[in-house]
């Protein structure tokens, strides 16, 4: 089995921290999301998990509690609106947490692939592949003109969208972030925080992905994605390089100061400590921080202490207060 | 020999660092300052000095440095006043610290003894001896009815000023300092910054002396500023437990993180150092930090940070930024 796409080292070695792919799908003899029924909802479902369950775990969120769910989100499982969608669901997960499959979502059907750093046709050919498998047995709701129906007609003809999860520090600090999300728009590409539309980037963490799904092959799509991506990356690194150059003691402060701070802080809110975290990361990829790095990788701590994943933790609810303690406390252990 | 007086642990033990004793003398045969000559300066000094070479160290300010001077007047040796008067001076220290003689500040004279923690009566009772000592062969100017003359009014009669450096940071921070202030000022008390008149109370230390000399024993004097001294303490040890018992995470969460930055920043301005040491000088006194205690007092260490001191210990001029520097990289030493 592969290592849970989040533990490999290759999430801490560049700016992007993962690759993704999602691929949205409906099937032909059942009707949208928007007018399916409970019955019909409940029919698909089965008939698709029936399809796939011996290459996946099974997961029944009607056994999960919420902060369980949460923490599917958290780790990119499962989507904010399939979580809030009151319908029968199904969910399908790879053991290693690199493919997922939620089963009324927005669509009927949907794939995603997450992969470690920056690897986006590895994340697209698997992506393909489980589409491919689908596809021998169901049959899709495919128009020959549009490609692809969906629910939402910005995800009609591909039903693809791409997505890297990249670490914008220096670009967010200096401000300069706003140029590049004027700038990639005309590309095509949208700039977007953490957990996708509408959140806050925390962490300076930023999903970087492709808006236009239709009148071009899925590898153009992604072509196009990459080379945005490239672009971006390449004004973020050269902000560290300037900034090493010109400013190296306020910026080798700020990251000693951030791991001093998580290493001895008591409590911690959520949005401080992925602040620090990102300091932190800059400061091992720069060789900046030379204290030893936790056996975690960076990105996999951040996850580690959003609210779901501490009150999973810690098998019992947690007030704000405990959360904030609980949260520190692991910090405090992870950097010790 | 003794330890310097910051050296000793008495000087971290309660909210008193230190009490000090100063008395001013003038010699009845020479002007007051405001009229003294060069040459008169000149012999005062060499009279005065030749009493007392034997019993104590000669310190030639003419072949210092400014950042040497300032050094002195970190340690307390010398007050601001003397280091700025453009006359001929003398300066006469024992080995440790705890004796200096001023010759040629505001008066002709001037005693001071300062003693580790709270023991004014041990710091009284070595002036009064310096000062016998120096009677038996210089006559004072002395009026039956007035007592001692001196240049300012407000010295004449004891010439005394006791005081009290005291940490008084939950006073600070809950802003009960300003009643404080209120109130010492009815018994003839006064609070200042640490290096007395006009200074900012860095570090949360302040200095508490008898405002009155006149009309009344030394003993008595002495007396009064140790009840309102002893409130003073009564009312901050009350905030640190009432802190404690409503806030304690709060507090203790502030004081790792004081902890935590002093060990790894990598620049810190003084008043920073100074926040942070008085955090953690409250953490190390309530015994909530856990962490290995620096072989040096904590007003050892905020003394070895102020500029001439850092400056004296390079051997080298520095700017500012290479003091904030240095000012890091010496505290990060202190505390690994």
């Amino acid at each position: 089995m592969n290592k849970f796409w989040y533990a490999d080292e290759k999430v801490d070695t560049t700016p992007i921290i993962s690759s993704r792919i999602r691929l949205a799908r409906n099937l032909k003899k059942y009707p949208f999301m928007c007018r399916i029924s409970q019955e019909q909802s409940t029919k698909m479902v089965e008939e698709t998990t029936e399809r796939l369950k011996g290459r996946f775990d099974l997961i029944d969120l009607a056994k999960m509690s919420e902060p369980e769910k949460r923490h599917l989100l958290e780790r990119h499982i499962v989507s904010p609106e399939f979580l809030k969608i009151d319908m029968p669901k199904g969910l399908l997960v790879q053991p290693d947490e690199r493919i997922s499959i939620m089963l009324n979502e927005e669509d009927h059907v949907r794939i995603q692939t997450i992969y470690p750093g920056e690897d986006m046709d590895g994340a697209w050919d698997v992506a393909n592949k489980v589409d491919d498998l689908l596809e021998e047995t169901l049959e899709y709701a495919f128009d020959k003109d549009y490609g692809y129906l969906t629910s939402c007609p910005t995800n009609t003809g591909t039903g693809l969208r791409a997505s890297f999860m990249i670490h914008l520090p220096m670009l967010e600090k200096t401000g300069h972030i706003k140029n590049v999300l004027n700038t990639v728009t005309k590309f095509g590409v949208t700039l977007r925080g953490i957990h996708g539309e509408g959140t806050e980037p925390l962490g300076h963490i930023f999903q970087v992905s492709n808006q236009v799904t239709m009148g071009k092959p899925e590898t153009e799509i992604i072509g196009a994605l990459k080379n945005v991506t490239a672009q971006i990356m390449q004004s973020e690194n050269e902000l560290r390089r300037k900034f090493f150059k010109e400013k190296k003691l306020d910026m080798v402060d700020r990251i000693y100061r951030s791991y001093g701070t998580l290493k001895h802080a008591r409590t911690m809110s959520g949005k401080e400590a992925m602040e620090l975290l990102s300091s932190v990361r800059l400061g091992y990829m720069l060789k900046i921080l030379d204290e030893p790095k936790p056996n975690l990788t960076i990105y996999q701590i951040m996850m580690n202490i959003q609210r779901g994943s501490l009150i999973v933790a810690a098998k019992k609810d947690l007030t704000d207060l405990e959360r904030d303690t609980a949260r520190a406390d692991y910090l405090r252990g992870v950097f010790s």
